[in-house]
């Protein structure tokens, strides 16, 4: 049994605001943009954007605080300066954190009786503000997914499931300023979505066709996308878009799970971070599916190791044995397990990570 | 520029309206459902229906007189018997003409000022009742499309821009009832839509994933359907259903158009049809893209031609030449030329029928 359900309108092309922004008009008059400090500004999204809502007579408020990996209390700053405004619906713009960070604020403002904690309670999550992403790095997938992940007051990162964007805007422009080590980390996190998903016992018809693809045009273009090609940049923002297609049918894997403490105890972009533990995870999951396995190391060149190697991914990381225990015990209950083939002992996890880890 | 649109909440699997369709009494209380006279009652669909509706307490009437290649006759006939009811959505039952109908009839039941001739103006076609489609047959891809294909007074088959579908639900079980031909017939115009789309100038980066995955299916499952095979059946639906999702984004090429005269003054099947033309008509694409023509060749075991041949599509059919230079002349105004790659002359359009039917 299988679902396919992927209702995100998506545009994708350069100048595509300018080309085709306008249809936004349909969701109001009154829009709560949220972004980080500076990078939409840097990269000209944040005017196009400025601009396509003044021509269309939308008025806004723009929230640039979002940070990296945003926390509950990031949110919460957000919603509790707009609750006595009145939006017709939410833009994020930016990475993957500002497109997250849309979500959340989209429903609680909204719902203006839910808590934060109540996200994760898919019964009370029913209504919220029609949400538009549009991404500046080709990474993440979010502008085609339902995801949102924040991170606790404990420091864990913890995604929930709210709503499919109704509008994605994808201007490959934007990605021609990453710098080369932001083209890396978000490359990567492409290539683990579309690994992952095509690996996932969730994997469909589907979404094994779309997954296949981007792995192809991620093998040929990521090498190049770092050294600042933009054709090959423009490559990788469709992969990430189809990458994003896929987790939102299959959801992720134990490989994203076991990089989350790399990121937030450790400071490791996430991409990076589940990249590093991947092809350890892959190993384990050849128990189950090693046809599936195998044809992912062929699709990139005999070995994902090899070619994840090639851009610095395994530097050595200090771990204290507390710490790796801590995240061992973690990984072993994560509820990403149900849907990764394979069996993960904490043996087996506490293996992944000194591999990936160098320790 | 892309867009990528297929809002359609997709269900695959045995017995997928017990185990899943109880979501549609989110859609109201009452329903219409359309269908063919026969297959969907002996093939068992009808009464998983009526079951379904029972259990979520949604009442319905049944209009079981949707002919094959459904004419505006056949269409008006429905919407004048049901003008007075008030439906809540319109579930099609069976293969492309009852899914089909519905969606006509989805808009002519909530718009009744519209005429059927109305039904081409997208201006005018706003609001419609939700449609339910639930395919027989694995060819179509009507279930995520928002195409609607009907016969006018004159005899010409004429598609028209509707509305997707809200949930698609695909049991392969109904399809391993149907006899050898059919399953031909409809496995083939599932292989032409993932070609044609393949090959259409709107063909986008996530419609090629899903076409290149549905043309492996198809030629690797196609000959064992047609001998019944079960396995084989359910790997046709699913590709015809990822063919569908690629029509979606990019319609059909001159292929369909130059088969539809075959299909409604000869007789043949809409399958075969397009099948007996499709070859040649990439023939003169090559000019405009070698690449793609080639890939889908080799996809096809070296020739699509040859793999077509084996099924014995090319049987010569009695055309006088006044037939045939009427079909010359409709093709070479079909609106299908601005999508297909390459220069249709009226010669090569002849040349095209003179190939494909042995004149
Ligand atoms: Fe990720
Ligand atoms: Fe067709």
């Amino acid at each position: 049994m299988w679902e396919f359900y992927m209702p995100t309108d998506v545009f994708f092309g350069e100048n595509i605001l300018e080309k085709r922004g306008n249809i936004i008009d349909i969701l109001g008059k009154r829009a709560l943009v949220v972004t980080g400090k500076s990078s939409s500004k840097k990269n000209g999204s944040l005017d196009d954007l400025k601009k396509l809502l003044d021509e269309t007579g939308i008025s806004y408020e723009i929230f640039d605080e979002v940070e990296e990996n945003p926390s509950f209390d990031n949110v919460m700053k957000a919603v509790e300066r707009y609750r006595n405004d009145s939006f017709d619906f939410v833009v994020g713009l930016g990475g993957g954190s500002p497109m997250d960070f849309a979500k959340a604020v989209a429903v609680l403002l909204k719902e203006k009786d839910l808590s934060i904690e109540d996200l994760y309670d898919r019964e009370k999550v029913r209504h919220w503000l029609p949400v538009v992403e549009i991404p500046t790095t080709a990474g993440t997938g979010s502008e085609v997914t339902p995801y949102s992940i924040l991170t606790d007051p404990e420091g864990n990162k913890r995604g929930c499931t709210l709503m499919f964007p109704v509008y994605a805007f994808l201007d490959p422009r934007y990605t021609y300023s990453m710098s080369d080590e932001l083209t890396l980390s978000t490359g990567v996190d492409a290539l683990s979505h579309a690994v992952e998903g095509y690996l996932s016992r969730k994997s469909t018809p589907p979404s094994d066709a779309l997954a296949i693809e981007a792995m192809k045009i991620i093998y040929r273009n990521l090498p190049k996308a770092i050294e600042g090609n933009r054709e090959a940049r423009k490559k990788m923002f469709v992969a990430s878009c189809l990458a994003g297609m896929v987790i939102a049918q299959t959801g992720t894997t134990l490989a994203h799970a076991l990089g989350y403490p790399l990121t937030t105890e450790k400071g490791i972009k996430h991409g990076r971070a589940t990249g590093m533990v991947l092809p350890f995870v892959m190993e384990v999951m050849k128990e189950e599916i090693p046809e599936k396995v195998n044809t992912v190391n062929h699709i990139f060149g005999g070995s994902l190791l090899k070619f994840l190697k090639e851009f610095g991914l395994y530097e050595k990381v200090e771990v204290s044995s507390e710490e790796l225990e801590k995240w061992v015990e973690k990984g072993s209950r994560a509820k990403h397990l149900k849907n990764t083939p394979g069996t993960f002992t904490p043996e087996k996890i506490r293996d992944i990570y000194r591999e990936a880890l160098g320790v």
